[in-house]
């Protein structure tokens, strides 16, 4: 395998009805990473794709076992009985260039595409920069036609708004989405800017519930959330100590042989 | 549709006959996008040309009716009984890279060329850094006999101005279009540096009517440069917000997982 | 030799019996590249491979005979009558972009599979903040049933640590090499962030001299490390000179014709 | 013409008796600019190679009479009666990507392969950090025989000087140069890093000319240096009120639509 363009490692096939597609990537308040992570923990999932590529950062991630996995996006299918049928997308990073964004969400959307995804919802945060506020879920659809049917599940929309937008794969999957004639929502948990934000998590969970039917036990997402945030604590404490030393980023490095 | 490369999308074809273009996309006061964009609204136009690139911000615009569009750039073509033919380029991004201003410049000047497009008009800014001063329009040419009828229509010229040239898809289908014989013209309202300057594009627009002979009401541009700082002064109050949550950014997500 | 691509350079084939593979390349403390030097100082060894990168700063260094050499990576091979064969890598850099990681990392592991490499052991440095501590090699592994037998070595190893992550090479060896299932391990020597650390070097030699149960002579080891203090100090001292005059950089001439 | 890829333009081909190759691009004091330049006015050249690249900034430079040119690099072929016949490289700007860096300099090695270039002699500055100091000629080659008959001609040669390396094309028309088995020198005139500094280009003038056994009349050096040092410093001034004005850049502007 050569890594000098991006790999999709497709490790099964299930088979799905009228499925439909849930990502959660990393990203603000780390609200969309939350829910999906849980959704995978707590339903009865199998992974069927793996994607590594040159544009994530070139950083392997360690493991409680000491071993080590290549930082990559995933995709699992959850086949169920009598609920929705999902394919549910979750990662360690967002690509680190501009074009990798591109890339991957076009690499998510033929996946989306080949088990006839009839619909995706993309998951993330919104900072209001309020403290304290009662967390909400703003929405975005690329289809006019969704907006009723998610005001009747509590989303709120509002005009221009997020005003710079949606950035990355939770925003492309939309975008590119409607180029491809494929209906896409963003849902989006307003957080005062937490590094991790369970409760922004929690929301949104609550809104995706109502809209599949579905009981999902929220009592995990808040101990998962402190375990993010002390890893990331953790990670932001050494890139410290890296800065202070001055030799810690492969930034510093590059012109010193 | 896959993303990975610079997508082309051909909307219609209109007859036009002996054509100019006219570029007007974001910039120093957005001097360039709110003239090209008032024409958009004011004339009889029909869009012909969709561009999408992975060298566009990795983006999508929330839409007044909460649908999203991904950031694209657009050829807009206005064909006339008695005034002058034209096609019209705006959009919400210019290329975040360089290549990507050299590919965009190339398409553009590919669709100018395949309508025959007899001369292309470049809209911009030209900060001078002096407060309320007179709004002059200043001109730079890639075939000096443009000079003299240029001057005509109160376009100014100075030697070696702008000192630093000018930079993005304004600069290079002049210097393309050169290369490729294709006459071009770039015209640089002046601008105090403020975020949107209707003022300056009230001038740009003055210069622009005299060489076409087009009656085009300038009365709709201030309004329209009041909604577009409005929704600019939101987008940076966002990013504010997110700078201080230190979790904003796609880039300071970069190496958390 | 067009440099728009990556170019390997074999220079000659050795036949070695089921060799291992070091890596040392640029990092934190320098900890990796000081031991990777020293063993091709102090070993009877072949350079049998020279990779030359557009991703790779655009540099040539200057040596002791005023003559200089375009800034590469290059693999050793180290044929034994009664120890180890080992392919040994190092180099003046690391990439200076993410694909570039991910395509050197890939052809690096192309030549270990050529040689039927066994094992690679990559080696860096790990900042720990604290001072005058004693020195410990801390381990992750591709595979879990080699954390076993490096524990018998003294290898430490700690529940996701480091917590951001392996990050260049290092890292990339074994992601993607498991991957291509071929075992790695990364040694990292605790350094409190020194810019060469010749005490973390000595403390990862000890644990890879038992590993392959070589004696190698650490005493040239203090000796090449201030040589190499000595070189990095005085690049560092150029470099703010250089922001000094606010010219020193291409960065900074970018814009300036 | 497309300018997705590098364009190499070839405007002629003249006959050049084993001519020597000199390249003065952009870089610190611009010292091998001035050289190059001046030694294009001063001799009898024909231009005989444009070359343009999506690598070079996006960008147009405004010329004396108001028209525009690409920014590129180029070549003028100098054939003389009784003296050295030559190449000279000379442009507005360096590549701004490492990438950038390496295909030009293939390409210039291309060029030079086909008009059998016997040497290349590649111009900069070197900043010492000391003020006032008289300007010196630092050499360095990439084949170790070139050192005494520069030594012959005045320059100085320093062990592993420059410490950090030499950057840009000026290092790897050496470093690829000798991969290709092609003589080459660097000579760097020291400067106390002005931004345009004259003097030094004075030194490498005349250790140029001693080596070529050449009369060039010096004294329009100073002169240019002022006219470039007034341009630059221009578009400095221009830069800062841009940066005031936040909206300036293309940096500033990516993500505002």
């Amino acid at each position: 395998m050569c890594m000098k363009e991006t790999v999709v490692k497709i490790l099964g096939k299930v088979e799905l009805e009228d499925p439909i597609m849930i990502e959660g990537l990393p990203g603000v308040g780390h609200v969309g990473k939350l829910v999906a992570e849980h959704l995978v923990e707590e339903l009865d999932v199998e992974k069927i794709v793996e994607i590594y590529s040159p544009h994530f950062p070139p950083q392997v991630l360690v493991k409680d076992d000491f071993t080590v996995h290549l930082v990559k996006n995933e995709i699992y299918a959850c086949k169920s009985e009598d609920k929705q049928d999902m394919l549910i997308v979750v990662g360690d990073h967002q690509s680190a260039t501009n074009e990798g964004h591109y890339e991957i969400s076009s690499i998510i959307l033929d996946i989306a595409e080949e088990y006839s995804v009839k619909r995706i919802y993309t998951l993330g945060g919104y900072v209001t920069g309020q403290l304290d506020e009662k967390r909400t879920v703003l929405g975005a659809v690329n289809n006019i036609d969704l907006v009723e049917e998610m005001k009747g599940h509590g989303v709120e929309f509002k005009q221009n708004e997020p005003a710079g937008g949606i950035v990355g794969v939770s925003g492309l999957l939309l975008g590119i989405g409607e180029l491809r004639s494929m209906d896409a929502v963003c849902l989006m948990g307003t957080t005062s800017g937490y590094l991790v934000d369970p409760k922004s998590a929690q929301a949104v969970l609550e809104v995706f519930s109502s809209v599949l039917d579905l009981q999902i036990d929220a009592q995990a997402l808040e101990e998962r959330a402190k375990d993010m945030e002390r890893i990331i604590a953790k990670i932001v404490e050494m890139e410290q100590m890296q800065v202070q030393t001055d030799m810690g980023t492969d930034e510093d490095l590059r012109y010193i042989g």
